[in-house]
């Protein structure tokens, strides 16, 4: 590979089988699909999730739902609570597609999706965002406040209610797939507990959309759910196959890096991958306190008994036994790949070890 | 502020003042002044460190030595050991400008700069880089083996010796400025015995480039050495506020952020700030192991009795007893400005509160 380090490889076949898995796991399911694009950021994985055509896709940020539109995307959910000052480029990207949908969790952020859909003559489409115990965003589903909240947005003149949303981030610090089990079965059934409660306000059927790649990959079957939201799975990393959402021959991804440094005795090799490359995520600490920043492998062989003890800028220092001699090049598979992917202005698709294509990500909000 | 967030600020003053405040220290020291550019990559803040003008720079990856030759920099080192596959890249760039000095330290690299030089009837400007007590990159400077090192270099037909060049990076891991003081001076002392162990190969007078951001800001002038490196000084930071570096009111950037949930009964804010926002670099947490993802700041206010407990990919976790209604803005001062800068493609760049330019950074390697 004549291109220079860091650099960041996806392997193409890797990336198709994890989501015709995923996507056929959905379809036998019977539920709608909905995949993250906030892994890759990238029109052409876009459409590999969809098996190749631009169907329904959530998004992290409006940079990337405003890319995704423009290469003919037409139904997004942006997946993060909107900030009311969002809305006027919401609204003005929704005027372009079928639907964009958002999130809203609050009686304020409801307040403001009014004011500004009299103002400017406009409806959303809003989902309401429900914790189902992560504990980052989202209304408790057990208190009368949050039925009240999903009440007023389904009577909204400013929203068409799209239902109810939830995102079991918590399964990421989970010690293995049953205890993953337990909160995919958690992440589902307290939508459906939620909307019985809003059964006698005409709200029974409100669609409940879930998802996070832990969840989405040790089901066999999707159930009680209506549409499913994974992203990560279609590159996978060192964290999922850690907690065991994957094996470590499932990850798509990693960081072509070069030896710069080899200190035999003190143990130790720099490489050129430091924290820009790799992302300072820390890595699936609850089950490793001692994991590194990132897996280690062979160009060809897999993975090697080193360690990635610490990231700066631009260094990546590696504590091993062995003396790697300057000039090797390594692969590193990264701790969290959604934040390494970022780093990159170009990814270098490669199959069969060869460079077949390079893609270009969305970057910044 | 008009933008969207979450949004890079710069407080031109506040950088020019750093700048200032550096620069003159080096001058009165009589040492040469190279500061590194590596934290912010912006062709207008290189200038500013150099009062204006394009003056010796420090740089970590060829894109960002790249990106300031084309802008009239002509005297640049790149800091970080280069990688056999990036001599001719390099080689390139040399060509181009009055020099670009890079780093080795192992025969292995000199073996490969020899080779390329052999084949390509070139030479190099090389520094030989030496471990001062961080134990990242760096020959021992206490090793009969660097010794021999140094004097082939210095000997080699492919190069021409540029001295020897090293950084106290284990200054970030100190308690106060107490400590960064000792560092300080073992950092350029170290230097000044390696070169007296090699007075009697003519070396005796080698150039001694030493550089951090805690070393150089703690000391009153530099002495025992012949030039300096410091880089983050330009923005500071949480973390050298927090070691002693300098006070948080030099600190020039800052993240403008957006809170979009408010979750009073679980005591918890979400922003639209998180790990691409800010980075997931932990902090201090040598000082406290409960340093947060950076320092939550009112707008105008300063700092808040917050502590951001969680970054996910476009969240972050603010744990705090207020109530704070979501679309409020506040302002996050970074752990690490460097790896922090590096996520914006734009720096939204304010004096007395208002925008009034904009930088673009280098990006990528």
């Amino acid at each position: 590979m004549d291109f220079q380090t860091p650099a960041f490889l996806v392997d193409r076949a890797i990336v198709r089988r994890n989501c015709e898995a995923m996507r056929e796991k959905a379809r036998l399911s019977g539920v709608g699909f909905r995949p993250h694009v906030k892994t890759h950021k990238s029109v052409d994985i876009g459409r590999m999730q969809h098996g190749g055509a631009t169907g329904p896709i959530t998004v992290s940020t409006l940079a990337e739902a405003e890319l995704f539109a423009a290469n003919g995307f037409a139904d997004i959910t942006y997946a993060v609570p909107i900030a009311p000052d969002k809305l006027g480029r919401a609204a003005a990207l929704a005027a372009r597609i079928e639907r964009l949908s958002v999130l809203a969790d609050s009686e304020r952020a409801l307040n403001a999706i009014e004011q500004y859909a009299a103002a400017h003559d406009v409806t959303f489409d809003v989902f309401l965002k429900v914790d189902c115990g992560y504990h980052r965003a989202g209304v408790d589903p057990a208190s009368p406040d949050s039925a009240r909240l999903a009440i007023a947005l389904a009577r909204s003149e400013a929203v068409r209610f799209q239902g109810l949303l939830t995102h079991a981030g918590h399964a990421y610090g989970a010690r293995d797939r049953e205890e993953i089990g337990r909160i995919a079965a958690e992440e589902a059934a307290c939508l459906t507990r939620f909307r019985a409660l809003l059964a006698a306000e005409g709200l029974g059927e409100a669609r409940r959309s879930v998802g996070s790649t832990p969840t989405a990959s040790v089901v066999d079957r999707f159930s009680e759910c209506d549409e499913v939201r994974p992203g990560n799975y279609v590159f996978f990393d060192a964290f999922q196959a850690t907690i065991g959402s994957c094996a470590l021959e499932d990850v798509a991804v990693s960081v072509l890096t070069t030896v710069v440094g080899s200190y035999p005795e003190r143990g130790a090799l720099i490489v050129d991958a430091g924290a820009l490359a790799l992302s300072k995520d820390a890595g699936p600490r609850h089950l490793d306190p001692q994991f590194g920043f990132g897996v280690v492998c062979d160009l060809d062989l897999g993975p090697l008994p080193m360690r990635i003890v610490e990231l700066s800028q631009e260094h990546g220092k590696i504590q091993t036994e062995s003396p790697v001699p300057v000039g090797t090049r390594l692969r590193i598979v990264p701790n969290h790949s959604c934040l390494t992917a970022a780093m990159y202005e170009t990814y270098h698709v490669i199959e069969e070890g060869r460079v077949v294509e390079e893609w270009k990500p969305a970057r910044g909000w």
